[in-house]
């Protein structure tokens, strides 16, 4: 019986262990996909105590909370931070098979170096301990950042964002993580929420002096705005595709969808599809001019529980995936970028699994000499982040494509102890990898072995983005 | 190399083994769902031979058969009774990788003490070992179900059934197992088949003294055979959904929809999704008024072979499930009863396993405060009662869920000695747990553990459902 | 550690090595779906190289090439053979994960007699090697035919093909292998395609005699060029269906769609989906009437890649698969010819894995007496053919129906080093079944164990087909 959680942990052959420790461990983190805020790495926010750290914005823990039959004033009402702490610790003590156990411990040991199992018999030692530890002056975002070897951290932004803190943090010579923004136009896609779409148009159109009343001059505008991005070092888009649609249009119709939009008419299915499509037509070869790289996470099932959207918001653990085909629309749409060569470079991530054989075998249908798989089947995330779940991407990225090609994991997490994921990540592909090869179905040739989980844990990404890094993090000795 | 099903059956670790032997194997059966007949159980039906026991109504075994190339003669025609089991045991001796061979293996160990492997040269041996056993007084449905020691048994009801044989059994001090129905209106949902659909509502218009001309009365109706059911002990009802729809109506479309489906003229799609939707809300409406637990199995493709419809009716094994998209329609019928906060507890099943992490993730959108796991992933049943289905349920749940909070197995069938599915369900589980553990990833806390599984096999239902028992089964010394 | 692919490779345990080393290796193959060149085997046809031999007609090593960002020139461009190779041998580096790599190291092993590792700096050696050996007088395809131990090649053939070389092929007394094709009418179900629809139906016309102006004529022409078929042994149909449809129609209405596409006038998707449909079940009573078996593969998404298709044509490797749900036409399809008692010996194959469940299930629904498994759930092929995809199609098989009736592998191959993947999935069959009996989950019974892989590996396909064979391969001493 292995121990738990020690530091072989979920690797079971020698080759695993020797390929994790002498290998992936030391490898920097890329994680070209988060939802940071950059304004705390730049003002180095620091934390009152392990429940607002924890609890204060990640909503798969709510979302498990929830599931425990948790009252929402201990989640995300006004009892107080320790209550809130304790009905956690219940919660995890009920969290068997699932990633948050996992990720709950891993974070408890490396950076409160507690080794003790959470449960609500141990929640209030815990609590002490980690509190104690937060108010030590080396735990802050920046020295929970660097503590965790981070070359690079992908944001997530909007259009119009001044990306002021980015530019701050870019001049911050003490800083040595690059912090580099990605340019996600959700608003700008949601065409038939037709009165913030006008309002957010309108902004638009002032921040960039273009005065937009047709598609074109629409594109003219985020491309301005790209540009801005540019000159921040962004090369990076993150698309949230609800569902893949295809449908042409003539620019004329889609100066007419434009202009009912802006008048606040309502906007017909039809009508949407045509502007999406076009739109992100458009987009994807402004993105292939610049070099910049194309994330599609496709199909969210957002905010499902009205009755908690209302009274809380987006994005606070009531979404879950949809499930509609989506093969031949994506199909269509690469394919019209890709017959006039203008296919970014393209991450093609599911939230459902069902598609996850699809999507890694429309990759290949679009890959181009020179950049070894342009197209990208993306890494096991949100409601896949679990082992089972990136075992399977892995596994079919390699039965249908080129695994040893793959850019590797990303946290997509609003957290600073997240990094944690990353060695999780390593320790699955380390383990497939050991399995492979001690069962005699690969060459037991260390260095080759080694490169592979080097170049997945972090060479792939480097050389695949291909940012402007502020310095070279190097692998640990 | 292990041997064939010996005590250890799909116990791979020493800790399954104990979680297993020590904890969950002495638990009470707590059969929430399946089709046994009241009168059989009021009546204490005995059996001629091990063909009226297996084959006289089991569809699975006939569907195996048919795959093996036997002819209807030998399944549901007039072969005798031996012929019919020898055909069944050539067919077994073709089963390797089916969950029949471990049932019809685990049911002779269990209930006949038979080791011998059942094939075509042993069916004459076991043929007159099982019937013998047959004939001896212990072997009636009431002995075979307390042997079983199972604490409550919940059938399926048609909303006008007179529920006369569970008034007896409640009445029946000599019988200690619960059996409470379960309220299932299946022929008021089929609104398209209006000839049916008009006479079953005359009968359920007659039977509860309500005049039913529009919608509102229909419901009455039904809330009135709800009451009656509750009298009996009722707390459970359930649905076949064959296609999740989502479509909106008013009352006055509705009444319409009614009215034509009286007079027996065509219902379009559109009006009966619209009456299926709003007959879903409202009964859900009804269910959560009453603290009722509502089931919804989703996708059943019934009957899909005419010839043998037509030749010997429904529930004959031709039977598969459907592979439409269910996220979009399912989340907003469950949003429209939540948003009042009349969401009653939720069973969600699939029949394809594609629906699997659509149902998991979906549930955790619409939990509630006070109920661990209001809304459940349901058990892997029907074409999901195998081992790989029940641990990807189970995985899945886990990943995405709360698997500590699930309410565990039920057998779905039509035959006593059925209960051998809770074991090898049981089984399932305790190797799965032992295996993460053994393989360091959980804590080896053995109190945690075993109450992890016994929580899984019993204690959860009992909690959930909340019935009136009428008397508290314990566990096995 | 086992070493890499030895004489163990993929056996995990001792069972699994005993069935088989002692029991399937020793079977002939039973090729009955392969896409090999007839004229190829008659002429006895030699190569130039290993570029030749491997990459010159191989879509699957272009397209993991592409996924390596290969350029096109090194792939089906004007690039020196030995360049070629070079860059294969590289991509070959970055395969692992990929079933490419086991079939690549296998045909080197078996073909070649090579244990080298294929990789960048092995490609001079290793070219070198497998060049000498292809000068070498039994390096011809028949050679490598007989010592494959074939006993039967099922190629696929136009109805409009005149099957010159099948016929030589069986006057020839010297080659034993049985070559029968497989009648697939690709252009006529495309009738959407009007103008070469059209023109197809012109060589039909003047082919067979039968001046086609309406339906009827043209399944009677169809009906013709079965007979021509069947003269040449063959008794085995082929379809591609991509998206599986099922719409009523009535003869006046199929004709009137014949006259429109012979007109060249535009074809609805519902005229398309009537005409699709009934030339289906025309087609299925006219295979069941001669006794012939009906393969339809299902959800293929070719040429996604318009730009790679106008340069160089189909079938290059940049196909993926559909995701629309299939499980409700299909039903209906199925049960029209079924309720007629028409419905032929048919096998459901899937591209898209989360089809797996719906075709296994499917098949359950359709069976008959007299004919084991007369409807399959066929095996793993192009996208799956790996071995998770292996092993997922057996366990299903075996979870919803009767994995001991399986007609098992083929090589849907266009290389004659291709009968490696037999070895593959016989080793993976092997495997499955050697770690069931030692986890104790079946008997230990050898001789019952043997003849299950034995008759998966041939027997079953043997009987299933009921080819006529030149000669009766027996299995290896």
């Amino acid at each position: 019986m292995k121990a738990f959680m020690d530091k072989d942990f979920l690797l079971q052959s020698e080759t695993a262990k020797v390929l994790y420790h002498d290998f992936a461990a030391k490898m920097p983190i890329y994680d070209y996909h988060c939802h940071l805020d950059p304004s705390e790495i730049y003002e180095n926010k620091r934390y009152k105590n392990i429940t607002e750290l924890w609890l204060g914005g990640d909503h798969y823990k709510w979302r498990a909370m929830r599931a425990n039959g948790v009252e929402e004033y201990y989640i995300t009402g006004d009892a107080e931070d320790y209550e809130k702490f304790v009905k956690w610790a219940e919660t995890v003590e009920k969290l068997m098979g699932n990633p948050l156990y996992h990720w709950t411990h891993l974070e408890l040991k490396q950076y409160f170096n507690v080794d003790t199992v959470l449960k609500g018999s141990t929640a209030k030692e815990i609590w002490e301990t980690c509190n104690e530890k937060i108010q030590s002056p080396n735990f802050s975002a920046r020295s929970l950042i660097e503590q965790s070897n981070v070359a690079l951290i992908g944001t997530t932004d909007d259009p119009i964002d001044d990306l002021r803190y980015h530019k701050l943090l870019q001049a911050d010579r003490d800083f040595s993580t690059t912090v580099l923004p990605a340019f996600r136009p959700d608003v700008v896609m949601a065409i038939q929420q037709t009165q913030p779409w006008a309002d957010y148009v309108g902004k638009l159109s002032k921040l960039t002096g273009i005065e937009i009343t047709d598609f074109t001059q629409l594109i003219n505008a985020l491309e301005s705005r790209m540009d801005y991005f540019a000159e921040m070092g962004c090369k990076l888009s993150d698309h949230s595709i609800e569902t893949v649609v295809y449908e042409t249009a003539t620019e004329q119709e889609l100066d007419a969808i434009v202009q009912k939009a802006l008048n606040n008419e309502p906007i017909s299915l039809k009508e949407n599809n045509q502007f999406l499509t076009q739109l992100l037509v458009r987009l994807g070869m402004a993105y292939h001019k610049r070099g910049w790289v194309m994330q599609y996470h496709i199909g969210a099932l957002r905010s499902a529980n009205t009755r908690l959207f209302r009274a809380i918001g987006p994005n606070v653990g009531v979404d879950s995936f949809r499930d509609e085909p989506i093969a031949v629309p994506l199909s269509r749409l690469l394919d019209e970028l890709d017959q006039d060569q203008q296919l970014p470079k393209t991450i093609l991530y599911g939230l459902n699994p069902k598609d996850n054989e699809v999507l890694a075998a429309m990759a290949g249908n679009f890959q181009e000499g020179g950049i070894p798989s342009k197209v990208q089947f993306g890494s096991a995330w949100w409601f896949n982040d679990h082992m089972d779940g990136m075992v399977a991407q892995m596994k079919i990225l390699g039965n249908l494509g080129l695994l040893s090609r793959f850019i590797g994991m990303l946290t997509d997490s609003r957290s600073f102890l997240s990094y944690s994921r990353h060695e999780y990540f390593r320790r699955i592909l380390c383990n497939i990898v050991g399995n492979w090869v001690e069962n005699g179905e690969y060459p037991n040739d260390l260095e080759w072995l080694g490169q592979f989980v080097q170049d997945i844990s972090y060479n792939n990404a480097l050389e695949y983005f291909n940012f402007q890094l502020k310095s070279v993090k190097v692998p640990l000795a």
